[in-house]
């Protein structure tokens, strides 16, 4: 299944999508996707609804509604960094032994094609397509990174949008420069993992202005998406419907020579095999 | 006011603190002090409600119920490192220019007096007494820090606590030592601003099996709590009901000489002036 959520920011529909042009209405199985369907066996209960609805005709053409985030806002937005060793070099940082966690705040959720604003003050915003993980079951403890797969309701491209002055320059923490307002957007779709034939082999890019800058593939990760949810279950308990973005591959301004940002206006134009494609424009503070 | 949260972990009902013995039910009014409460201008709706039922006698007398944490799950926990400058020389950094900014999983919120759970593999737990700040609007771009004050609902007592090992040794962002399961203890009460004389004169306090290990003084804060919500909204936007742990005065398990920390049993009392005490038993891991 491909979840999506149609409509006006804030008061998003629940659909699956059929095919291009196509979805099933599920919101009245569910108001939202959200911690209480994950937690719930919503997934499930979908499942058989949406067959039964397709087989009986009852769908919808998509007419040009806009496509929200296809989760809710989540518990928390948990981010790994440096997850490709050929970003960690070009960042000028070390390949990590173990996972790096760090944090966005979780009202940074919108949609794929929504607006991205620059912050007041920001002179180095930046790009990072990513593979986005959204957790189906409460996670604490997992034995094994294979005990994971029934973990992962689905997977999710992300834009991990970074303000690397605010980031790297004021204090030492990077949850400074990833949670400002649209900072995260992500869609179109959530797709489940029977989706993919191999979440490990996925092509990942992203061009700004029609120019490709990042290239890349998940088969270039450094700690795979079960590992992560593993290893990150012995440090604090993920919640039904949390999002964790993987890491993003080569090709960030920060990594450019000269180190190259985003300007106002400026468009964004991201995706992954599978998951679907993304376009912001950069637009001006408030 | 002094808002508290009575009854079973996960089903708390909202009251109001009259005095040592005595609340009023306000679970008639709102669900819970949780974002919506907060956002929807419920502060000024209970005052006036609180100020009745009081005259009419409308109080209860408290009976045994557990205390949970005064606010519900928030949208995100922020806290504020080093703010505290013997806390900085004791941790061994330096003084910070500006506030450094780390997250806690929302989900580590529990009551003033509930268990605190090691983690497994955990070897350096350790407490931080705090300040919380609980906002009281949507935050962003404040003017001043004069303007945070219509932004603030109230103050409580948090124990941040914290894994050192995990903090520190595993991969370089803070997040991950701070967010376990129980992590968070708050509470007993969130007290509204005029219930302080001066929140800047407040004293702190922290005891491990009977000994006093931090003693403090909020009037040694480096940032005060309304330059933090004007700093923080320049970066993110600060949603209802949202917690600011604000760092930690000296007298922690890592400034210890040699470095000392919790074991499974140990006992932790801890309290500021005006905002109440909590005690938490340290238990095994799961």
């Amino acid at each position: 299944m491909k979840l999506m959520r149609l409509g006006p920011a804030g008061n998003e529909k629940p659909v699956v999508r059929v095919d291009d042009s196509h979805y099933v209405d599920v919101s009245d199985l569910t108001p939202d996707f959200d911690e209480r369907f994950f937690g719930s066996g919503g997934m499930l209960r979908l499942k058989q609804v949406v067959a039964e609805r397709i087989a009986a005709g009852a769908v919808h053409p998509f007419a040009g509604e806009r496509v929200g985030a296809p989760i809710a806002r989540p518990h928390q937005i948990l981010c790994i960094g440096l997850n490709y060793s050929d970003h960690a070099a070009e960042s000028g940082m070390p390949v990590p032994d173990e996972p790096i966690l760090f944090t966005k705040s979780p009202n940074t959720l919108v949609g794929p094609d929504d607006e991205v604003r620059m912050p007041r003050g920001a002179t180095k915003l930046d790009w990072e397509v990513e593979l986005g993980i959204v957790i189906g079951a409460r996670t604490s403890y997992l034995d094994s990174p294979e005990q994971a797969r029934e973990h992962i309701a689905g997977y999710v491209v992300v834009n991990d949008v970074s303000e690397r002055a605010f980031q790297i320059e004021r204090g030492g923490q990077w949850a400074k420069g990833k949670s400002a307002e649209t900072f995260n957007p992500a869609g179109p779709w959530l797709a489940t993992p029977d989706e993919l034939d191999d979440v490990m082999q996925l092509g990942m890019w992203l061009d700004v202005n029609g120019q490709r800058r990042q290239t890349g593939s998940t088969s270039t990760m450094i700690f795979d998406p079960w590992f992560i949810v593993h290893y990150l279950s012995q440090f604090l308990v993920l919640e039904p419907g949390d999002l964790i973005n993987t890491g993003t591959p080569p090709g960030v301004g920060l990594g450019m020579t000269p180190p190259t940002y985003l300007q106002v206006g400026d468009v964004m134009e991201l995706g992954i095999d599978g998951l679907g494609a993304q376009r912001q424009v950069v637009v001006a503070p408030r």
